[in-house]
């Protein structure tokens, strides 16, 4: 009987499991032909017909990442400084799965790094991550919950606390539990507003 | 003639220069006994001599990448807020030295997360850090430069900002210039401090 479209579609969502789940477990790192044929119970061969070559693995690994995490489900959130807050939440290990998402990011900046081409993809996602945030920035800006200044510049400093937030978290998840993560968004948020939180941790920023 | 001590010790500094090399060129992910001996000019089968196990190579490449770090030049700082800045500006790749070093650590990611040892010490280099990040945000306080609150708080956001930072000016040198990242940190110092910068970018914090 011949291959139907249906069974193209369908093997192609059984490679896409088996190599998010060598990312999840292993990175990058141990991304191979050899360990993402072991986690479909397949031949290398078979996978080769796919990947021809090692770099058409990661390329089509960091399609996956991108799809899943464009995918991934985000918080309602207003205007201004609360879709400012909402976005950094968005971003972070608050979840298993956003922990495991997370988990293959960081990888992916190694195997980036190595090759310009990646690298280039890679600040272009970043980028367009920043105009994003930037656009809530300068909106909270105009309702006066942010004080007046460069929108860009405030942005940067959030994807980049965000961005660090992930890695303190994976490393040290007894450190940063969700709700600690949570806590230091507030704050970050608040000193951003001129309104650095008070004594105790008191919550400056509605949830 | 029987190698002398000397000759051992001068051996031990090439394959440190030389697994410093392919670190810089190629991160832990292109990190193998072959890479470092041909950097070496040497055979793989010396190279076993020193490391048995792929494992102890990428062991002895972290503690280098410590050694190095640990042993970086610091900025002068005096005490107070001016000592969290210099310490911020001097986790950042703000010169080409910094940046390779930098580039290796954030490679260094993708392995230490696959390998719970390697992730433990990583998780408590961090936690080293910010501890001592954590000191000089509570003489802030202690001086009136920075509002009461939680000092561990501050410093791991401060943590967070500087780490998000150096992947962002990595992937992105040129959207962060040294001068950009600089601007930035006065910032995110200027609003921990109650005092967000002015529009247009006036320098709040003193050099």
């Amino acid at each position: 009987m011949p291959r139907t479209k249906g069974d193209h579609e369908s093997r192609r969502r059984d490679v896409s499991e088996a190599v998010w789940r060598v990312l999840a477990a292993q990175g990058f790192g141990g991304l191979t032909l050899r360990a993402v044929a072991a986690e479909l119970g397949a031949t290398t061969g078979l996978l080769t017909h796919y990947f021809p070559a090692k770099r058409d693995l990661v390329a089509y690994a960091l399609d996956l990442l991108e799809q899943r995490s464009a995918a991934r489900p985000r918080r309602a959130a207003g205007a201004g400084l609360a879709a400012v807050r909402a976005a950094l939440l968005d971003i972070l290990p608050l979840t298993a799965e956003a922990t495991g998402a997370n988990r293959i990011w960081v990888s992916s900046w190694d195997v980036a790094l190595a090759d310009p081409a990646l690298s280039g993809d890679h600040a272009r996602r970043y980028a367009r991550s920043r105009d994003k945030l930037c656009d809530l920035v300068a909106e909270a800006q105009r309702l006066g919950e942010l004080p007046a200044g460069d929108p860009a510049g405030v942005a940067a400093g959030a994807q980049a606390f965000a961005l660090g937030l992930v890695v303190q978290a994976l490393f040290d998840p007894t450190a940063f539990p969700p709700a600690r993560q949570a806590e230091l968004v507030d704050g970050y948020v608040a000193a951003l507003a001129g309104s650095p939180p008070a004594p105790g941790g008191e919550r400056v920023v509605p949830s």
